[in-house]
């Protein structure tokens, strides 16, 4: 069950880091729709590695082949299935680690988890190489939710302490959002896009990383949408999202900051737009007690820096018990959080497509 | 499926504000340990509404009667149910909310969800009023733990703007936290707590309201318990605590600002600690990759305003179609952060112990 | 999670023989609509005991209580919650059985599970008076499942070697169904009924038991319910049967019997009537690929003796760890298959309400 | 959900007939076993086609092609992923068949459910190649049990009308149940084997085809395993069952025999054998109340005649609405009852490891 998720849609992963293969199974796609496979790989290579120099220089290409679920483009009612062959390992790398845990890494509750025989290599299952397959199945539950009017996308609202320019979560400009989603630096603001340009390459330059928070914004989301409790929007979000690596915190609309506020300045009075209520602000981030209330889905994300640093640390010896110092080595982004976008996107999709599921028999 | 959680041990609750009753039912308990009634019941009290001028003049005494589950106060192996009767309902205050939505409630969404002859007087189903068969349960379930040495304790790290005492991360003074647990506001700094009863008694006189950030920290945990991906610690505590009403955010460790961070700056390096591996930080909240890591368990949960306030507020008119001035009755905390400490504490206590019963045998 | 099933509306039970009360919660049950208390009643006395001289003489009234989910007879959208108190307990009849475990029953099997603190007073939670709040939720299903004209009805297929006449499966004749409903022997051909009354009393008066077959027929479904694989009719139906005391097999359609014919002989020709698609055979019960086909649905299912007989029996003292004999207390039916025709019903409309919830938006 | 089953150990499949591959995933299975692959393929063997006069010449290697989960043949911790390529289909056999539906399979319902671009090209994701993946999670699971000195077979209890020898349902002889595995006609009494090959080649010769039932027997399961109401051994055993294709009926121990006998004559009396608790009957088929007593289980499951026969049939033509002839091309067993004894053999390990998982810290 740790590798899967979803009620009516269903999708779980596989692979590890240095296997032969990574993947996934999604099961529930309604049957007929028809796939855009250009236009998959185009959203695809937006989280792929070696893209510029702003990340890892590792190359994947990234191409899935599918294996079943498919014909002639078309969802054809079966669970689909596909995999991505793993080609650019350098599994040398990793040797030193079997003993020497990697700080804030899973190098060591694995370990405390499957025995040591568990596989690490570059992360193992745990790796972020298996974001991979989720943007494969979010990557086409985009182009499902696009055909009933539903946009999702993400800008970097924070890289380290340089903040982007916010969003106005009533009326969002998703144009604006969906013009810079191929940028390197997915900012409204093009001069925080060079500052945090300027900020990464230096840290790359040191051998150091930083975190980020990524904003996502979802429109076109019925009203009535979810459930109270604990299978509401938020928790299976959240559930989800968390399964992401390096993530530290989610939060939902006006966010923690909405801790220090009054209860007058933050809540969202109810207004008439013809025969349509809505609010004129959007403090919760279009979701009350789990279910949609038809303004735009507003989601925050932390994601914490890049654990994998070329500075020296101190770990220790597993085996001789004993403290030691640790240089990683091997290729990784200054900032995972760049390249996080699209993979938030793709499991926003995903969780909001199994909610639909739930109501929309079409998309059973 | 909205109602329950755990997978091991099932939680559920039920009932609505205004209702007869209210309670839970927790399948999978190991059988046979002994309950402490007397423990359970202060434990309620410190979630129980009318204890003091911070809080809500309702009275509800909370009082749980057992229906199955328990014989002579010990767990008998068949599901653990109870019941706790409604008494203090003002169902009149309701009356005009049928039409008029509260702004930032779950009023207007639940129409949308489940039409109009749903049941919201006093919020309903989706009412704080809930936590109490949560508390229940996670009372129970926080006793449980305490035979095998994890003791779970909160605070609230902040209210409005004002800021309590930081924990340290490593070595958390638990008997500290145990002391200030019954204390109206749960905070460790003195000064602090006089602030914030000073700001409650202020928004109380004005009719207005304020949010809190509830930390909430647990130790003894072993190390390798949870799983990756989607079935880990962040996973299953996240998805459950966003059900608790009014939150909206989960944040772990560090949180939010670890974002801002350099990877060299907050990494948590391992050193030996005798036999055992440990970190000299713990900026990754007890976890890595799903998993306990044998630290403390550090989390960070962001509670809104009370969106009851007494002040006029904007809403509209559902049957008439125009917007229209809201005045709400009723009784309301003017920060529901400060009766959250235990039921955060309860969710958190339900949400290991289910991890511990997939491991721990006679947990099963 | 043991003692729940349901994916968009998940039933619940709880309670143990001996204990305060039993009970059962249902969550997903669509808002708004009107229950009809004395129907609901009217279903619950077929499975009530002490109705008749071929059942046992406890007197249970069986009338539950609802603590949530109901407002005035209407459901409020809020899970239906309901407890029957516990009041014909002999307990003392036990007293031996903490001991020596009853041939066929579960007393050993739930110590070995369990522990030696399980409360299996009469049966404790395995006791088939867990029948009853399933018969309670069931009940509502039925009448829900009626105004989308669905049809659900039983009767004896077979008592001890006594067989009732055969029904067709094509067009099944409900209202004669519906018809014996309420009688003590619930066949269609009268003549078999006097001839199960005089085997009852028989054994009855030796102290001995038979079994039965209950067989199910479901009209009015639509074709294309279920899904193929692991999640189709036969498997959730199966699932949730096997969880009624006493049942040894259950099959479809032309059963087991199916086994040693040809399959020119039991293949189902499909033929037009009208616009629609029908069969002019149903050995396939109305189900093909775990879908159905928009024919009748035919179950059957087995259920042993009722192990609780008079005559002395031969078991073993677990303390003492050597045979012994055993001779039961307590009041008995000489065949639990009398009683288990309503049951069987309510959980089959309860597994049948669940899969119309996933494709029938006003259901949910 | 629909292709997958599981709760600590998950396993799920995919693909389709004609599509590129079929495979499966399990997820969850225990870190550092080694898998023998020529046990396996040993295993894999029984249930391809093509092996003998009494199948189908359909000709399929499925030699699975791990990827992910194994490492140097040993299990790695993440998921365990794999695939078989389909080779050997002929396309053209069906096209007739998207118009005509063929009696008694779920080309129809498939239509019904997923609408008329679903593939159902040799019965598409119904089809019973989906079994292949099933035995190869199954084969896994068989070593990692025997580990555990747990032994599962099945045999043949009938074909057509030919009954096998009835096992000792007590003292079952499992190595004369091993013998007989690779056999084509897996009975334990010999003339009965060359009765059921005289039958099966008449059949053949006729375009007919008949139905069977396969028994299974399972040794050295502790006692306790297991859950009550909905989570019991039957019912998660009867839930996967009925998801391989052509099943009609599943029972356990005395099965539907036991509803025509007296209490007296089946019940089964407890005995010490030394400390442990034992049984002289077995017709509880080694579970009461959902959990096991330490006896072997014993489950029946009824399989159809195979729909595929080569006789003319009545059907209807789904775009002109009217009735008409079908006569059903490709390759197909005169007896799937006879290919379908590692199937179930195959399932029922992967449900009791699951079982066993619960239970058992090492098997996590």
């Amino acid at each position: 069950m740790s590798s899967s998720f979803g009620k009516t849609i269903q999708v779980s992963t596989f692979g590890a880091s240095h296997g032969y293969a990574i993947g996934g199974v999604v099961d529930g796609l309604p049957c007929g729709y028809h796939i855009d496979r250009d236009k998959l790989q185009a959203f695809l290579r937006r989280r792929a590695p070696g893209q510029n120099q702003f990340q890892t220089q590792r190359k994947e290409a990234d191409v899935p082949e599918f294996l079943s679920g498919l014909v002639d483009d078309t969802l054809s009612g079966s669970p689909l299935a596909f995999m991505i062959r793993n080609t650019s390992q350098h599994s040398g790398d990793y040797n030193n680690l079997r003993d020497i845990p990697r700080p804030s890494h899973a190098d060591f509750t694995a370990r405390m988890r499957y025995g040591d025989k568990v596989d690490m290599r570059g992360g193992g299952h745990f790796s972020a190489r298996l974001t991979a397959p989720l943007c494969v199945a979010g990557g086409i539950a985009l182009q499902l939710l696009a055909r009933k009017g539903i946009r999702i996308h993400g800008h970097l609202k924070q890289v380290g302490p340089i903040q982007d320019a916010s969003v106005d979560m009533v009326h969002p400009d998703m144009d604006a959002l969906a013009h810079i989603a191929t940028e390197p630096i997915t900012m409204l603001d093009e001069s925080k896009q060079q500052e945090v340009e300027s900020l990464v390459l230096k840290l790359k330059s040191e051998g150091d990383s930083t975190g980020g928070i990524v904003e996502i914004i979802a429109t076109g989301l019925p009203a009535g949408l979810g459930n109270p409790n604990f299978d509401g929007i938020e928790n299976r979000l959240a559930r989800v999202i968390f399964g992401v690596p390096a993530i530290k915190g989610v939060s939902f609309g006006g966010g923690f900051n909405m801790c220090s506020a009054l209860g007058s300045e933050v809540n969202d009075a109810f207004t008439m737009n013809g025969h349509t209520v809505t609010t004129t602000t959007n403090n919760s981030g279009g979701i009350q007690g789990g279910i949609t209330n038809g303004l735009p889905l507003v989601m925050q994300v932390g994601i914490k820096p890049t654990p994998s640093i070329y500075k020296e640390q101190r770990s220790v010896s597993l085996s001789k018990e004993e403290d030691t110092l640790l240089t990683i080595k091997g290729r990784h982004d200054p900032c995972v959080a760049l390249r996080a976008v699209p993979v938030i996107e793709a499991v926003t999709a995903l969780v909001l497509l199994d909610f639909l599921g739930d109501i929309d028999h079409e998309l059973r």
